[in-house]
Order: C-alpha cells, then sequence, then structure tokens
C-alpha cells in the first residue's frame, strides 16, 4: 500500500520518531514521509510509533492507499524530498 | 477530488499560506490541511499559493486522489484536526 505519514510530536521525541519513520518510509518534507508498505510492514511501523510517542500530546496521522497509482503527489516550489535527503 | 496539502513554507509566509489553505480546506495538524475540492478550486488554491511562496525556499506538497474513498485516514496519538481547529 501506498502511505504518507504526517508527525506532530514533541521535539524530545523527533528524533526517535525520524530515525523509526526512515527505516520504512523517504522522507518528503519536514514532518512528512512517503512510501510502498506491505501490510506487515505498517503494522509494525504503527507498532514501533506507538512506544515512541505520548498519545496525550503527540499526533501521527497516516493516509494510505490501495496503490500508489491512486494518488498523484504535486509540488510548488522546493523539491525537497528523496531517499538520501538529510533532514 | 480528494486533497491533502503539506507546506513547509518560510515563517514569515506562514500566516498567508495558512490563510489561503484555510479557505478551501481543514487543517488536520501542524503544516497539514485536507479536504475536498473540485478540480476548479484545486487550481484556484494552487494560484493563489503560488503568488505567495518563494519557490526558492517554500515547499508545499499536494497528494490527491479522485475521491475520498480511495484514501484511508488513521490517526496515532491525539487527534488535533477538524473543521474549527484554532492553530
Amino acid at each position: 500500500m501506498f502511505v504518507i505519514l504526517v508527525y506532530d510530536t514533541a521535539a524530545e521525541r523527533n528524533p526517535k520518531v525520524l530515525k523509526t519513520c526512515r527505516k520504512y518510509l523517504h522522507w518528503t518534507q519536514r514532518s512528512v514521509f512517503q512510501g510502498e508498505l506491505s501490510a506487515a510492514q505498517y503494522r509494525a511501523l504503527m507498532g514501533a510509533l506507538t512506544t515512541i510517542i505520548n498519545p496525550a500530546h503527540d499526533s501521527i496521522v497516516t493516509y494510505t492507499a490501495r496503490e500508489p497509482g491512486l494518488v498523484r503527489s504535486a509540488t510548488l516550489g522546493l523539491e525537497l524530498g528523496g531517499p538520501g535527503e538529510i533532514l
């Protein structure tokens, strides 16, 4: 499945959130990752993030589509993302 | 169409970006909006944002799907968004 993940987490937890998201997805932009995952990988990512975030203060939203072809992406301005991008 | 918009813009331009996005979409989370737009509304929003951002420094990414039903959203932690949410 195609996954877009956006996170709004406390600064002290951002490094762990970033590290975990990077294992599964490509960084797109500040606070945004995207990529293709199997259902099992998606569950593993959600499980790992659940152990990192504080659910009373942090928020992670995912958007998933069965296939990448169902979602079109477009960029205005800088094209920031890419698998090798350094934050 | 269903639209997810994420922005990474310079602080001094954020108020204008926010104001423009709010005219068309619902705020979801820090830097993220979503909603349903016609093709004409989407073009109008992109046109308005083009006049606001500095393409050498700012980045706005949109993900669009023909129908909202093609994209599932899920939240870990806080449910921040909502049409009435105040930033």
